[in-house]
């Protein structure tokens, strides 16, 4: 049996920094799997080309490929039944799909504070590819979207609050334990921290213990990645 | 074996509308379980008294007082384990929790279309304690805080965003069939429909369809009970 995981790096091949690739590793770290972790940058499309698609998360499963965070998370689910769940049976997997699409609401949030961090941890031809396929998105260039980062920072940290809310009475979303509802969110602030030295959190919330817990599972798999403190 | 649930109600004694009671409503429903309703008015302080506070759902269960939503429902779980569960099991109930907190923000955002109506709804004694102490909160009168609606209307259904895309792929949040997490979204929607005809959702909206599943839910108990279209 072997794993490969496709993980967005940018020059330096060491510092994974995708939201969704690190709900991946914490996944996989879940489950008590040891995977091949395969340096990928956003304009190397032919390596994940047996995908069918061009983004990471992509697993490879010995010959199968799968693509998604929530797909790859769905699927080791049902290879690895054995091991530890991470959704705690059919109605937890259910009730931890809006753990994913909070995720990605703040992916949105998140990437208006750090995309010159971004851009500046990338090469040069992978700068070239971010600006172009960026800038359009956005409709500014990159400097011009966190250009008012700061004035940005409490709206963030109020939208936090259902979130907050939870962890203000148990240490995770899972419970006692974390699950994958835990790592779908935790995703985001692994990615800011492994580009941007700028505080998503005052050091005084709920929400950054529990980053700080989560940092230190898995005998401190995440808090060992490059990161800033 | 005795139920009893204090429901708010407004001048109309048989027309529900308090978002948390009609979460425990539909737990209770759930659970299979028959409750004696108690019609219960703002002003009505003493007679949930021995609950020790002043605010509804109140549950009482032979000589045992309840309050508070999330708390009736575990309770309820607790001790009706052989009935079905409203969460899925111990790691069901963590992840559940942040749809109660997600339906309490609703309920913030909900108020602001239809404050004047719950306002229409009350005999004159509970419309003078309704202005006093919620004018206050809002820091201008009733009506200044309805007058604006319409202008608000697209940024909620906008921040439904994480739900809707769960209800895009699934019946309910709790997957197949509706869980404890969907009655605590559900609640603020019936509590709007009770009192007034302000449409929160566009009819093609996913949202809308999974309200639609659970007001014919048992037997349509929510569609049979008094509200507008």
């Amino acid at each position: 049996m072997k794993l490969k995981l496709f993980e967005l790096v940018g020059a330096e091949s060491n510092r994974p920094f995708s939201p969704y690739c690190w709900r991946i590793r914490m996944a996989l770290a879940h489950k008590g799997l040891d995977a091949e972790l395969v340096p990928w940058r956003f304009i190397e499309k032919a390596a994940i080309e047996p995908s069918g698609q061009g983004k990471v998360p992509v697993l490879v499963h010995d010959d199968k490929w799968v693509f998604e965070s929530w797909e790859i998370a769905k699927y080791l689910e049902v290879r690895f039944p054995e091991r530890p769940s991470l959704f705690g049976g059919t109605q937890g997997q259910a009730l931890s799909r809006v753990y994913s699409n909070l995720g990605d609401v703040h992916a949105g949030q998140i990437v208006r504070f750090v995309l010159m961090d971004i851009y500046q941890h990338l090469d040069a031809a992978n700068q070239a590819y971010f600006r172009e396929t960026r800038e359009p998105r956005f409709g500014m260039t990159l400097e011009q979207v966190v250009v008012d980062r700061d004035a940005k920072l409490q709206a963030f940290r109020d939208s936090l609050g259902p979130l907050r809310n939870v962890l203000k009475v148990q240490p995770f979303f899972g419970g006692d334990t974390p699950l994958y509802a835990d790592y779908a969110i935790f995703g985001q602030f692994q990615w800011a921290r492994a580009i941007s030295d700028f505080e998503l959190l005052a050091a005084d919330d709920p929400v950054a213990h529990w980053r700080t817990r989560l940092l230190q599972a898995f005998n401190g798999m995440a808090l060992a990645a490059p990161a800033y403190p």
